[in-house]
């Protein structure tokens, strides 16, 4: 299986990343795990992506709050997959880094999931999904994940009352 | 190479969605397109669903204005990557549909791409980008557009007066 | 008296719907309270809503969060109206999910109210005006509960100085 | 059957309130239609819910733009569900009248629909679920428009290519 | 002088208010304060306006939160000046509140001021603005209070260091 | 009478700003009219306010757009009532103005109103409503305005049906 | 002195930078001008500026929507300042180009100006103050130019009555 | 070298602007701090000004919350460039300072950076930056100051999981 990549821009994002590398490891994806910035380190961000290409990496995940920038340089130089996920770290909730995440413009795609923790989580479903094209049993441990899910939900009774 | 599959809620949707399949076409990437509601159709866009997995369809697109909810039904229905193209129908601008579109629960993301047209080409750069992880020759092809974007900005000289 | 469903998404927002069922027992209106999601457990939304039909239920409660689907889901699949709590799960202050609930496209209206908490109370305040149009002691226990809200106010009297 | 009441703020409102009454015909609702301000004519909005309530008039619907008091006004003089359009009559999108809308306080639910032309059909449809409740026939004609609804969607085909 | 009268709907909004009060004494502004609501106590409030009429009340002031309509249920019935707090008590950060309380129609307005405490202050200051243009006793407290304001920020000298 | 003074920034302005100007003529209320800027006239403005204030002047009226500073510049010199009205000159749908108007620090009050042609409707109304607490006759021209309003509504009758 | 330095992502965005290009050339700086993209291409935008730092550029301009990333990627490789123009080229007012260019990481600033064209004017006097602080003759072009805007507004006579 | 100038509206902002006025004595820039409001101590804002103007002050830069009018105020008289850090006081998230201080009328730019504490370290950078266009000895300690930043993202190894 190709490998996910994942790039912060800062190790103070680490805490909410944290719940995509887990996933992914759960899931058995192979990924590698990166601090770089697209302002503090341009340099490494685009040797990072050619050294990975080297590799066949398979999907790129980037985090990033505020001007959140470093999905979009990924993307540029890249033509593999980019995820992205918008963190809240500023006052805006999270909306400037939405913004500057989802809305890219033609040809460079950031295939975005939602702010912070959730999206993390997400991102790395969305990485195991694309992996899982080509891959029947990755495709099998997300199967049976999802009905992990659903029965959680379904064991919960119907009733007349709240508990 | 697995095909995509593009749905939108509304016949009205349909010139915004058109750059979606143009490039496809373009790109070469096979697709099928259908009318489909998350509301109004519930029934057929869950038999859509299961009759495209039968088939192995690699990516779903879907287009949806509002309370865009048409990526996310068809996100509970497959493990397939899942592409969600906001429309910005009403008078929000379409914030309504990027929040509908972007913010799923855990265990169900969506790949959200940009609003409206730039969203619409995006979605097929970003299916053709997943679907060519297994393809060299659709790989080269994308490549290659870059490369024409890259030409048609660079032959603009710089000068030191606007046009 | 028909009676009324209240469905949520997840056990973690039991606590933000608990006062809609308080309300609606302290009213005297019959209801079944059930956890089942948009997009984890599609199905057994569905056979719910079947299920309760069969049974009469006259009016649907949703709460749900992020990009809130579940309103919307059971509106697809009843003509009983439905009643839609968003809820602020996440850093938008709850825009996603009031986008995600109001926006309804024609012909499948969910009656959305406030966010949160003031929100479920009201989805049940709602939920018995509904039920009161043909249940006259119903009506009677609503109007009972005005006069306490009114006097609980008036009470309050006008001073010359801030307690 | 109990009749519904549409109440708007003003007479430049009229277009856009159009097709919740003409719904409402179609479907077979009988209704009355007011010009009364919650501002301008508080007296009148008072006297009309008065007289109203006497003849029993199930449900009220109300449209309004900017601060949009108006559904908030009948809400507080009647135990009748009360559904609110919010009109988009400023700058700010309809964001101001959505939010006077759904943002009551607890015990004066507003159901409120979307914003302008599709809130204005979907307050029809809520107002006709309301009241098809305890009438068979009506019921049966929202069934019957839902199909409607469907067969339009179902008989484009699914095709290779964008029309 | 004429007097005050500061109006809010709930007890719950006391702290908040407390600093309109707490200015309004400060300047010898005589006012009453009074808890009634636009929904839950309409008839009181028009009382409580129609008899402040009579003894000449100069000049209402009005918090509210959510759907903020008692500044306007107020401006309905009286042609003296009305001044609104918005109070962001949910979770749009009280941009629901302001929305309801400024954009108001022709021929009401709502003298809107900030949010919250900032707000509350605000207010007194403006209806003690509103009051001395016809005392003159009262416009000099005020222009000593703005000395005193200004002396605050002049002690603070200039240095090249931070404190 | 007092009167009051209209100020707004550019001449672009002229158009929105009108509506003000025509209303206070209606209602008898005397003012004059100036452009003068917080950021191209900082002194002109000064020596307005200045000139103002030793002519008695009641009421200042400020209408900007964008980062409207105007109304705070005046407020900062003057102890009169100074009522802002905020024009949607950008993108932002006129919540940049709005934000820059009534967002004032304490002590510093802009009675904000609506936004654009309304705003400046209301901004005549409340300054009349702020000088005819002294002129009885000015408040009787502000009675029979208002009963020419309520008239309007009045005479459209309930109809069955939308004209 | 220095030159300024205009770079813009697309041909498109041409009218609307103009007045920038404009402005300098009416104020006597020199100046560059080249369409070049964050995304489409990273290294041209990297080779341009590492070409202008040798030839002593002393401050960059660039304009970008949506996702505007062109001044922080700017920003990355460069110590001079550097003036982002935010452009609405998107459905959201431009917040999405605002965001992404004002809330950069710390130790890469974007001197971030207005929207659009006014922002446009605004990145050419703002890169004319900079310049000007080592230009004695430059500096007064400014005075110049700030007279003359002032005189612009104080030739409108104060007047009774709007024109 | 030429000195900055940092203002602030109130000294409860001090800790915010605090790293600012520690990054400029870090990056050995010369510079004086006043608190100064543009509503309270209007004169004493121009009378610094006009001081600092004749010392030959390089930058202002100005710290501001709520309607965010400082830096504007300064921008009205002087030419010298004027960076604006917008302070989120309030409950709307800082965007009303955010737009108060960016949406200035041409020809009076304020150079915007983040909000709050990263605003003010890039409010130092920025200033820093202009100061050394002419001071190559500054130039170098920003380079350095870059190369910091640099090594610190890049003495974090990739790693195939997150520490």
């Amino acid at each position: 299986m190709r490998k996910a990549a994942i790039f912060m821009g800062s190790k103070s994002d680490e805490e909410t990343v944290r719940p995509c590398a887990e996933l992914l490891k759960q899931l058995g994806v192979p990924h590698i795990f990166a601090i770089t910035s697209a302002h503090r380190t341009p340099e490494r961000t685009e040797t990072l992506v050619r050294e990975l290409e080297a590799e066949g990496c398979g999907v790129y995940i980037c985090a990033a709050g505020m001007a959140a920038h470093l999905a979009g340089a990924v993307a540029a130089r890249t033509i593999r997959p980019v995820i992205g996920i918008p963190l809240s770290s500023g006052n805006l909730g999270g909306l400037d880094a939405l913004f500057s995440t989802v809305m890219m413009p033609s040809g460079f795609p950031v295939a975005t999931v939602a702010l912070d923790k959730a999206g993390a989580r997400n991102a790395a479903w969305l990485a195991a999904q694309i992996l899982a094209l080509e891959d029947q049993s990755l495709a099998e441990r997300l199967l049976k994940a999802r009905a992990a899910m659903r029965e959680e939900v379904e064991k919960a009774a119907v009733s007349d009352a709240l508990g």
